[in-house]
């Protein structure tokens, strides 16, 4: 049989799988990225673990390549660049390091680009030749695949969607003072901020006004919704509103048939899918109403990034997949 | 010999030239648009005027193809959509019936388009495989080339950049109501209208202030900023700053090595390229800042639309070019 590693590595937590060709993942396991402020010592522990994940397979399993996605990763210079959440500062050689430790095939990608070869491979785009995958956690990710490939851009940072700024440098900050873009808005962290301007602008009760910024969590802004809490209601209203502009000026660029939406706020189901598709479709340009489909992805989520990142190499197999 | 008939349509005028592998438009005519109403008659006079300039061409000459580029042209279907300038009304079968006609190999595809495979033959950006052109004439077209590969989108529609909106849909309107996006700021016509704008917001004096809304010429208003006219400088900056925000956020789509300027308003030269090279830098994000050029076009302006329908037929021979 044989097998791809992916890996996930994420501010928190790093994940490992072993994937074969139909995207089944596995077994997997997963280790605190900061545990290994040393990058030779990370590296270790990656081959390490991807040997032992290895061995509890049935035999033999043949390790074709180790796919990796990462936040700030450049595919075309194998880097992975000023990173804000992880512990490795500045241009990290990390795909050269890699190479020289293991003499496999590897590859490395930004973590939601990553995600749109997954979904291509094994999700709901496998027939797609022009779609966006748009990661909505902490963050704003965003993957475009157009003619069939994966975009990478002059030197690899292609797909960063959720720093497109809506506003003419009018709109929210991040937490370094830094214009924030659609992320501040779009996101589960945008989320909570906007309860917040809810909680300002209007003076509906709410459950919200007894829980601290801090105290707020994503699903919670769910079930509030589910229950008809009003400024979970509005909250939800204007980050679809957001959402469904900026999905509709997407399409101006390299007309996707799909924006395929996972993550955290995705999760949020019809209470972020229904409204979007609504301003999204108001907004499109005349050429491209009733065109384009706003999906959920089709790999669990829970490993949807591992799929991700073994995409990256099942894809140069792409004819055993 | 071999040749291309390159043909750019209009909205006033239909511009028809041969142009060899080399990019040089050996000879050229045009008529007006509108003098042919049925489409059949256009078909006609089309044929007629690509054979009355090849007979005038040292022989023998063999005519490889015709390539086309018109607003509104769906690539992937070979229809002309809904052009607001064009007297076809409709999805004009436009691919079909010259095919039938001719009997040669024929494309069409939205101008813009074309004129990035136009700078990607024969102009500047023969080593690119990530740019963007940008058409600022009377409206705001744009091609966009990825990893070597002009976009095309789902069915063909990509790169209507001119009508991304970047004031959450609160800003200028088109001449028919309808929210005007980034072409209502930065073009030929939006100029004008910040012409009226910065007349409006400041009292300094001004050329502008005895000169009618149609009566206003965008050369005119480059004549200005070289004589220091108060609101033409100020007009210019809007436009620049404007522009090159934009250009900040469409580097975080595809990360261009290179945007293009072509048309009127890029004739306005260090007026319109030096701030919006500024502007741009400093909203571009960290990871892109200094990577990305703003250059001229290489193909002369008046061939520009001829030499980039005539390279959608080169580039299939590519290997002689």
């Amino acid at each position: 049989m044989d097998i791809v590693a992916g890996i996930d590595i994420g501010g928190t937590k790093t994940k490992i799988g072993l994937v074969d060709n139909k995207g089944n993942n596995l077994i997997q396991t997963n280790f605190l990225t900061k545990d290994y402020i040393d990058l030779d010592d990370f590296l270790e522990k990656i081959t390490t673990s991807i040997e032992e994940l290895n061995n509890q397979l049935p035999q033999p399993a043949t390790l074709l390549g180790i796919g990796v996605g990462a936040p700030n990763a450049s595919s075309r210079r194998g880097t992975i660049e000023h990173a804000p959440n992880l512990v490795w500062k500045g241009v990290v050689p990390f795909l050269d390091k890699l190479k020289s430790k293991t003499n496999l095939p590897s590859k490395i990608m930004n973590d939601a680009s990553a995600a749109a070869l997954g979904e291509m491979l094994f999700g709901n785009a496998k027939d797609m030749k022009d779609f966006i995958v748009i990661t909505l956690g902490t963050g704003f990710g965003s993957g475009i695949v157009a003619n069939g490939q994966l975009i990478d851009g002059y030197d690899g940072f292609a797909g960063e969607l959720g720093h497109i700024d809506l506003t003419l440098g009018d709109g929210r900050l991040t937490g370094l003072g830094v214009r924030g873009g659609l992320e501040a808005y779009v996101s589960s962290t945008g989320l909570k901020r906007t309860i917040l301007y809810m909680l300002c602008k209007y003076m509906e009760d709410s459950r919200f006004r007894d829980i601290a910024y801090h105290d707020l969590h994503g699903e919670d802004i769910t079930k509030a919704a589910e229950e008809g809490d009003p400024i979970a209601l509005k909250a939800f209203d204007y980050t679809a509103k957001i959402l469904g502009f900026a999905l509709a000026n997407f399409t101006a660029f390299t007309q996707p048939e799909a924006f395929f939406l996972m993550g955290g706020l995705a999760n949020s189901g019809h209470w972020i899918f229904e409204p979007t598709q609504k301003y999204m479709e108001k907004n499109l340009l005349e050429i491209y109403k009733k065109k384009v489909k706003l999906l959920p992805s089709g790999m669990k989520e829970k490993n949807a990034a591992i799929l991700g990142a073994a995409a990256l190499i099942w894809k140069d197999f792409k004819n055993d997949v």
